[in-house]
């Protein structure tokens, strides 16, 4: 689909349905109508994006919906084309699943495929290194040992397994020095189940939040979602600039161990400053500790829990990260003031979490393997790290990284402090590299850069993923 | 713990803190002060809310969280004690965990352990007949079929696997004549969190709803947080009556295969009316269908959503009653025009739900074994209803209990209409017998009656729990 061919794509900016919706719907429309056929080349989203004078982020989004849901398919370094798999109008002998639309014609089209991160996707932990055979083992061990109590209901446990929380207080002390009950653990379908939840609970319409900028877009939305009115706070090299003025607040957010995205470490003093001022100013702090378990060298500092002696912390663990992204649990270590208004949002959101996982995570951390698996995933991001660092050197990218003791991603700042790091980024993710610019995770101006995660990936995917990136960066910064 | 023993109770009734946590951490005192010792018996529910002078249902609330957390301990038939695993504040030896309480003595507290449902609880399936190691061996099937795809992240099947949705668009197809894409399906952390999210997407403070009454207290809690006004829909023995006049509403609940909690089945006549009714108002119509497959004498009607040619009708689901609760998984089908919605709010809300656990379901749909496990269900809950019904003929309860043909409740209701319900339930339960009354599925005045559940009970503890309950009831409607 060149130029040539898109000429009939007509989009409605009236606003009444979304730019992107009508892209891919127009989109599967010329596909299923033979009008692009199969195995034919799209047009690049900057190619297409200009010609409907639309942003390449709609065209990016609609592309990637419609790779998500089969009908593209993305060639390595050369573009995105008509899926094969499709087997267009002519209902070929085929095991795919019949997609019945209601008033078109049927057609034959295989479903959406589970894929994996490429690089340099941010924040995917490898989970080719995460022990699944011996969690599975763990996992009938439990349900030998619970019996069918794993399947029932469990209403009364809708903050968790009481066996799992009290795991994590323990850990959860020992690792990150969060003094806490086990009653004060709550188990969430991920993190970000627990960003939401805490910000239904704590936030009222028009409720001031004071957020990291640029910060962790996952909070942003939870946070604008309950109506809140988002407060910048600034994050310099050592993270978030503790306030001065007293501010009517509610809520204040902050990733002291690794500053998200930049990966600043918060020092010890902003940190008592940022205590004193959520204690000063009645706000609660929100300390969401996403991956500091992924640290190389420097022993871990205190978390904010650890020193806050007046209850206003919350701290938020992942999962994630550590075990792996669709295990689906998070947890929050909740002032005792808040237990049961969080449990009661539970019980009307989702009643309670899956429990058998739960109790196989709980013999994972008591058996000490969860320890032994933290401790390999150091090891192996540590090299990945010194991989991606030798080849941008190597390739001589124009863009500085400030050292950073671990995590899972590494932010670059672009030698030129002028250009548009969001129209790189689309440039890079239209040609297979997978990144995001600094100026995504901020509705202000920001240092121009990128973000890119390089531990999901193996050592010769981050020196390839490198070497195809310089080329792209290297022109675009010329 | 009797009269004698309580007076230093004293309870703040001005309504800071609610009365249900006073008494909870009250008790909780006295037994960590060894006030009241290891292996006492406490006051009846119904002694200790008269010297109190609060409501039985408060007693019954508190002493069910303090069972739940350990602190108490039911002996069958004879009352609540303290809780024998409590080694009080000597710190035995022990291996359980220690919890630590802010300002209170380290005291060492067995963890609340997971529970069995206990008869006539409703809506419990009986897990026992769960084919948990062939579910367990398809799984690790699963994962060596998907390598480690299941463990990443994928945001972009918010809406859940496409194999799942597609297995279940099969499903619902066949067995519930609804016509559907595999798009239009959601995968939801049980049928909970599809009501919590239809109920965000589609109300606004003070909008509409039209509910069934008695009717399922999971939806009402939804459509309240959201600031719903609820509207009531009167059921009589055919289920819900369609309204006539036309009314402003945003959305109609209502459980047409089985009318919860009375078990009505909505005949076909009504089920148009509802549907005509909910397009003239231009209202969405919510067919909750959550245990429709447990029938086990006339084939089902078909579901409202089948018949609805205006795309009024939203078709809920849920895997909790056919596999089993605490696997949290639900569905939902969608109107197009809900599609995107749905999906942004389930991106803020917890990103998507456990993948291995998804594609697990997919395929023990696609090879047959959901389908012997409902009819082996089916067979095995149609065997227990009769003996449910023999035990109350024999005992003579009463109570009338009119047919339903299935499901895995029975509504009954007492020969004497002026009986309170409520209060007799609150003896049941102090009573080892854990029924509901049909009172407190309605904010107004219903038939008085009470709800058994008789799918998670053995045969001689359906006829036990029985002979058990007529002595209560016999004297209680003397």
């Amino acid at each position: 689909m060149t130029r040539s061919k898109t000429p009939s794509i007509v989009l409605d900016k009236s606003g009444g349905v979304g730019l992107q919706r009508q892209l891919v719907e127009a989109l599967k429309e010329k596909i299923r109508c033979g009008q692009i056929v199969v195995g034919a080349k799209l047009a690049s989203s900057r190619e297409l994006a200009s010609d409907l004078a639309i942003s390449r982020n709609t065209v990016l989004a609609a592309y990637d919906q419609l790779l998500g849901e089969g009908y593209l398919e993305a060639r390595s370094r050369s573009g995105v084309y008509v899926s094969s798999d499709l087997q267009s109008i002519t209902r070929a002998e085929s095991k795919s699943v019949r997609v019945r639309s209601a008033n078109r014609p049927r057609i034959d089209l295989q479903l959406p495929k589970i894929s994996a991160p490429i690089p340099f996707h941010a924040s995917q932990p490898d989970v080719g290194l995460f022990p699944i055979n011996l969690w599975s083992r763990q996992r009938t061990r439990c349900l030998r040992k619970f019996g069918s109590g794993l399947l029932h209901y469990q209403s009364r446990f809708a903050l968790g397994l009481p066996i799992l929380r009290a795991a994590l207080a323990e850990y959860l002390s020992e690792s990150r020095g969060v003094r806490c009950t086990w009653q004060q653990i709550a188990i969430t379908s991920g993190s970000q189940q627990a960003l939401y939840m805490l910000s239904q609970i704590l936030l009222d319409h028009s409720d001031r939040v004071l957020m990291e900028d640029p910060g962790y877009p996952g909070a942003r939305h939870a946070f604008e979602l309950a109506g809140a009115k988002i407060m910048r706070l600034p994050v310099d090299e050592q993270g978030a600039v503790p306030p001065q003025k007293p501010q009517s607040l509610k809520l204040i957010y902050t990733t002291p161990s690794r500053q998200f995205p930049t990966g600043a470490r918060l020092p010890v003093s902003r940190r008592i400053s940022m205590i004193e001022f959520a204690e000063k100013n009645n706000a609660w702090l929100l300390e969401d500790d996403y991956d500091s378990e992924f640290r190389y060298g420097y022993p871990p500092l205190p978390s904010l829990h650890s020193i806050d002696t007046k209850r206003r912390v919350i701290y938020l663990g992942s999962m994630s990260k550590v075990l792996f992204p669709a295990l689906r649990i998070g947890y929050v270590v909740l002032p005792e003031s808040l237990i049961d208004r969080f449990e009661s949002l539970r019980l009307v959101l989702d009643d309670h979490g899956p429990l058998i996982e739960q109790a196989t995570l709980a013999e994972f951390i008591s058996s000490g393997d969860f320890f032994t698996h933290i401790r390999r995933c150091r090891k192996a991001y540590a090299a990945k790290l010194t991989t991606f660092l030798d080849s941008v050197r190597k390739h001589d990218l124009p863009l500085e990284f400030p050292f950073t003791d671990g995590g899972m991603n590494q932010a670059g700042y672009f030698l030129d402090k002028k250009v548009d790091d969001e129209a790189i980024a689309c440039k890079l993710v239209s040609n297979g590299i997978c990144v995001r610019s600094l100026s995504s995770y901020s509705p202000n101006r920001q240092r121009p850069g990128l973000l890119f995660g390089f531990t999901a990936f193996s050592h010769s995917e981050i020196r390839r993923g490198i070497e195809h990136a310089a080329r792209y960066l290297t022109q675009s910064c010329k």
